[in-house]
């Protein structure tokens, strides 16, 4: 995501982090007639380093999606104006085109003026965006794409407890998803510790919860899943240092920390996450909070393929 | 210390941390005709945030020296002329009178060039320092004030292992306690990560020399322990996460955790570490790392009184 990415300034003095929820609201899907389910003709873009987009990635992956919609993948450390293209050869995007992912929003909307956000799915005939709004992204993909699923695709969304599904992924997104940023953008010691209490208190309901359930909805990986791992894989190495969610470290509480091992040594995790990106990123783009944009070298990520022993629970 | 304190510029970019190691060479000897050891002449003026002063404040307390020398302490938030002492009923202290230590060095040296550090010995009458130079002051405590040791104070600079005690202390100040400065101020990666090398090398030797051995020296406090303890103590405090010297967290290293909360516990050490102290003025004061001056709020001290298993060593 990084809504924040066209601004450069993270930080408002005196004031708590309020994320920009405004999305272009557009969707992919089945009865569509602008933006119809079609093999072949969307690109997701996104970025290892973000987690908003890291989701996108699992999703696609673990749904087996590869096949028809293809990956555009943004280098870790965007500039003020713009997430780039930088890992490709020659720092163009080699369907697209674009040297810089604004290039697909301008393409749609030439005088967009909020943030260019991953993860976004663009529409490779007219190189516009068509979305780039989270939450339905991953909910489309599963939902409106079965038809192209992978026959054993996991179900994401189970009809049983999908009313507790949405409040726990409710509960996830503003208390420990957004909870971290809340806690790093502080912009007061007053609302920093507000946003510590939240955060922590979110974190000992997830453990307690995670105690008799192998996962947050039972005996199987959901979508609930897919957006409290991508956070969590980047606790140790992000977010207990550079934005100040230190009361431990996510290797210290035993269920979160047994549980986030098991997801990650899950087919279609643990290979989408990239450490080095994704400290590359919060600690080179935010020069509001590390302004000498010295990267970390720990903590060693070996621990992650170390056992779960969540075999039992 | 903190001879970084009038710059208010702690990170020179591009370069390695370099510290001056410049101070005002007096001593207090029981043969100077200058500075004579003398109940009640000498005032030490130290902050319980800063870990060289730290260290005096220790030796005074276990050597039972409160009666002949008294104690100052600034508060842990120094400007960028002087530590103060604005924790002082009116922000003045009682003895001296002053309400900047900046005072005292003026009082020898009206030119003083160089950083107002902690701690100091003042000599009360003329209420000049008589030296900062930091080694030597705990050396000379145990040294020159022996007669006014109290009767069971311990031997902290033992005969017989005194040359390997050298050794270890001067491995300790160069790669340890100047170690986390050196990652925590570098000017660029490339000197972060050299550094971050050069203390975890130390501090895996540290780990592997404390398996067989209940103190650095063997069954006994000595200064080389009190000199590694007041680094220790900060560690997951401020060097983890303040100063990037992440690879692991103190708590994760079995003997050198048990060492630390042994030494913790036993009296006049633990007594004299205050990490609310401690975190205010690494977090508040180093503006160049931290420019929200925001302060973590973990992580937990409690841990520090926990059972540290270390008789049977």
């Amino acid at each position: 995501m990084s809504d924040e990415s066209t601004t450069g300034a993270y930080v408002t003095t005196g004031q708590e982090f309020d994320r920009d929820m405004n999305y272009i609201p557009d969707r992919i899907t089945r009865d569509s007639s602008q933006w119809p389910v079609e093999p072949g003709r969307y690109r997701l873009v996104a970025a290892k380093a973000c987690p908003w987009a890291n989701r996108a990635i699992i999703v696609r992956g673990i749904l087996g999606l590869e096949d028809v919609i293809s990956l555009g993948l943004c280098g870790p450390v965007h500039d003020r104006r713009s997430w780039t293209f930088d890992l490709d050869p020659g720092g163009v995007d080699p369907v697209l085109g674009y040297e810089r992912l604004q290039e697909a929003y301008f393409a749609r909307y030439p005088d967009y003026p909020r943030g260019i956000t991953v993860p976004a799915m663009v529409d490779v005939p007219t190189r516009a965006v068509v979305t780039n709004d989270f939450p339905w992204i991953t909910h489309d993909l599963f939902h409106e794409w079965r038809d192209h699923h992978r026959p054993d695709a996991p179900d994401l969304w189970p009809d049983d407890v999908r009313d507790e599904m949405e409040d726990v992924m409710k509960r996830v997104f503003t208390e420990v998803n957004n909870g971290v940023y809340r806690c790093g953008f502080a912009g007061s010691q007053e609302t920093y510790e507000a946003a510590y209490e939240r955060l922590w208190t979110a974190m000992d309901w997830l453990e307690d919860r995670l105690t008799d359930r192998r996962y947050l909805m039972g005996d199987h990986i959901t979508e609930a899943d897919v957006r409290l791992f991508t956070t969590l894989a980047r606790f140790d190495a992000v977010y207990h240092g550079h934005f100040k969610c230190n009361r431990n470290k996510l290797t210290e509480m035993p269920n979160l920390w047994g549980y986030a091992r098991d997801v990650f040594q899950t087919p279609g995790f643990g290979e989408t996450i990239d450490f080095d990106q994704i400290k590359a990123h919060y600690y080179v783009v935010h020069t509001d909070i590390n302004p000498t944009q010295i990267v970390p070298a720990g903590p060693d990520p070996r621990v992650w393929t170390t056992p779960h022993g969540r075999e039992r629970v």
